[in-house]
């Protein structure tokens, strides 16, 4: 057969991962895929030829419209990253007829509905593996293996350099700024690490899963999103006291009265596997209504196991070049005319466990008020441990695990406790997940 | 598009799961797949029809020669089990240019090579996602979601009936033939527990492993097995002493002289994931070049999970019934004309580490005696443990970790180890893998 030509967009640490994966393990891919794939045409403006394969024959250009332009280039393989121009670039390949392979995230849960349209209208695939979960085949997994499934459920430890943060912070009793640092200097985290600890990143992640587990389509607005950044030692140790890992989840979820979306800590019991995955590993455990509990894990970042994911599109995609297209996979894992628009949950209509840890004035009384408050808004207690003050303080800590309540009603039972004179400081609350079946 | 019509072969745990996944989820899964999936003739001796959705329309037969001869069947679902009929069966469909799904691994793992050689012959299908691991989309993440990679090797829980076990036995200090009975009384067990125990189901599904990480034939002969019967829970306990736990792992892996393919108890450390895989569930360790390791964990077997892959493959194989043959992932996910004969390398020749327990009566120098004979060997040691002997015994057990040896060499020093006059029982040796990257 005809080899594949490709055409790449970005030679950085995604890109070049890419090249190099596709050089190196040339032979053991034309095996699979019983045609070439080569790399005809690459757009960079600033690369470093010693840490990549062979450039010989390649057409190197620092314009992307050239690659995407060039009428001898198959599939476009966009690894710039970014709303624009990547926006821009996928629709010209689009347009020009060309398929697409991405591990842009953020293009996808943010433009995702006006680029599977067009990619649809010409009748070209967009793939994009690795925009979740980097090396993990989750989209596969989702989309294909669990095909026969009602997805009930999806719960995710999607981005690594959270989880790495999370991790040292139990392991090692560290505050959260202290391993933020080291994460920044290890290369884990970026200079500003908004997109990573506050959970933004995560929410491009969560958006795509959403919409390949129910044909909904991609929402990123409508995720809610909180970030690590206020979790501290003492709540990872009380929540270890308490039988839980603290790991910082994005959760979809099909209710009768909408769907779930949402990104923040999440207390989980640490017999789960999901709360073992540890450092910068990745992992997703998706809850379908014949399979059961499936978890899926590995790398979810770092230039191989990306261009793993990236590599991998480009064989589904090479092996379905001639096939009609009404019996590709579809881009949302549901056909376009069977999408639903199923309406997403408010936050206040979600209804969770809680971990809330208070500090209270040493005096009498205040254990009952607190408890007599969560008892008007129906909200059961599960367990409770109050602490001696630490040393030379006179607040006393007190950590509550509380059955399931809408958000609703706990927003307003905190307001309420927060407003006590003996309550001393802001009410912290993370939410709990069982996560069993 | 028209539908597709099933010819379903077998009524039983997941053939029954099969028909109630399709008909329940039909709507889901014709959201995704653009067409219906009918289920038009089955063939079974005798079923419960209580536990099953409406039969009505469908041709019901007791001759599975019906339903692989009729000619309005698009695919045929094997779900008998066992060799004969369902290999006869599944040619017999192949002939017919039918594509065939099935979940039997026995069948794939003895027969794969004729089948597969006919279905490539007829340009037909043949798909058996639920032959390895249940209801996990293992096959097509090898496959497909991997295809980017060298398979450097690949580490399961193949086998939910021996997990169980072991689970039982470490969790509450159990005998294994206690927790065997409890495991039959429960039904996850047969009343013939030796395709479970002894590891010849695991056997199965690792030879299917083995061929598509590697591009190797079927050679279901060529694998070392070992069950878990002659485990103790004094080898449960000593193993966590060291902070490892026993799992019943398949194994296969590249090496410059061979592939390894072995199931056999297996010494983890703890802190591994798939340490932590327990009960009934399974899962597989894949380590790729680009990827690093990745892992796969869901329920191995049960009517619904199963059905889950087995409707999987349905799907997939609806989507591709118009696709030229030469762009379908092959059935052993590399093309037929470039699998190798790399040759299956003899447990005598494979390295891995060693736990050892030894009982010697106790007096001075048996200790020396013992590593000198592995020195010897060129056997170092990695930590000992001397124990007081048990409660009215004179006997004292030495539990000894080895770093990595050949087997060959493990022998040698454990024969000569037992010809010691102070050895007073046979040398228990379980191997021990560190699954790191």
């Amino acid at each position: 057969m005809n080899p594949v030509n490709i055409g790449l967009m970005g030679l950085g640490t995604v890109g070049g991962g890419t090249f190099n994966v596709l050089a190196r393990n040339a032979k053991e891919i034309t095996r699979r895929v019983g045609r070439e794939i080569n790399v005809t045409h690459v757009a960079a403006r600033e690369y470093n030829p010693d840490s990549l394969g062979s450039l010989e024959g390649i057409k190197i250009t620092d314009d992307a419209y050239q690659v995407v332009n060039d009428p001898d280039v198959d599939i476009v393989v966009e690894l710039i990253g970014g709303y624009e121009p990547a926006r821009d670039l996928v629709l010209k390949a689009i347009a020009n007829g060309k398929h697409v392979v991405t591990a842009n995230k953020a293009l996808i849960a943010k433009h995702g509905n006006e680029i599977f349209a067009a990619a649809h209208d010409k009748g070209v695939m967009v793939a994009f593996e690795a925009a979740v979960a980097g090396g993990i085949p989750i989209i596969k997994a989702i989309r294909e293996g669990l095909a026969a499934n009602q997805i009930e459920w999806i719960a995710g430890i999607i981005n690594g350099t959270g989880n790495f943060i999370l991790t040292e912070m139990r392991d090692k009793g560290r505050d959260f700024a202290d391993v933020l640092k080291e994460a920044q200097e290890l290369g884990y985290a970026e200079a500003d690490p908004t997109f990573d600890v506050e959970g933004i990143d995560a929410a491009h992640k969560l958006a795509i899963l959403a919409s390949i587990a129910f044909g909904i389509p991609l929402q990123f607005d409508a995720v809610f999103t909180e970030g690590i950044s206020r979790i501290t030692r003492e709540d990872v140790s009380y929540a270890e006291e308490l039988g839980y890992r603290i790991k910082h989840l994005g959760i979809t979820r099909r209710t009768d009265k909408g769907i779930e979306m949402r990104v923040h800590p999440t207390l989980i019991p640490e017999r789960r596997l999901i709360a073992n995955v540890d450092g910068v590993m990745n992992a997703v455990l998706v809850q379908g209504d014949a399979v059961g509990p499936t978890l899926y894990y590995g790398a979810g970042a770092g230039a191989e196991p990306t261009a793993s994911a990236v590599v991998a599109d480009i064989v589904d995609v090479a092996r379905v070049l001639t096939v009609d297209p009404e019996n590709r996979v579809p881009h949302l894992a549901f056909q376009t005319d069977a999408m639903t628009d199923t309406r997403v949950l408010g936050m206040d209509d979600v209804e969770t466990a809680y971990y809330l840890r208070l500090k209270a004035s040493d005096q009498p009384g205040v254990l009952a008020d607190v408890t007599r408050i969560l008892g008007d808004q129906q909200i059961s207690i599960e367990a409770i441990i109050q602490k001696e003050p630490p040393e030379g303080a006179t607040d006393v800590p007190i950590i509550m695990l509380t059955h399931t309540v809408t958000e609703r009603s706990m927003n307003d039972a905190i307001s309420r406790i927060e407003a006590l004179a003996a309550i001393t400081d802001e009410v912290v609350r993370i939410r709990v997940e069982s996560l069993g079946s």
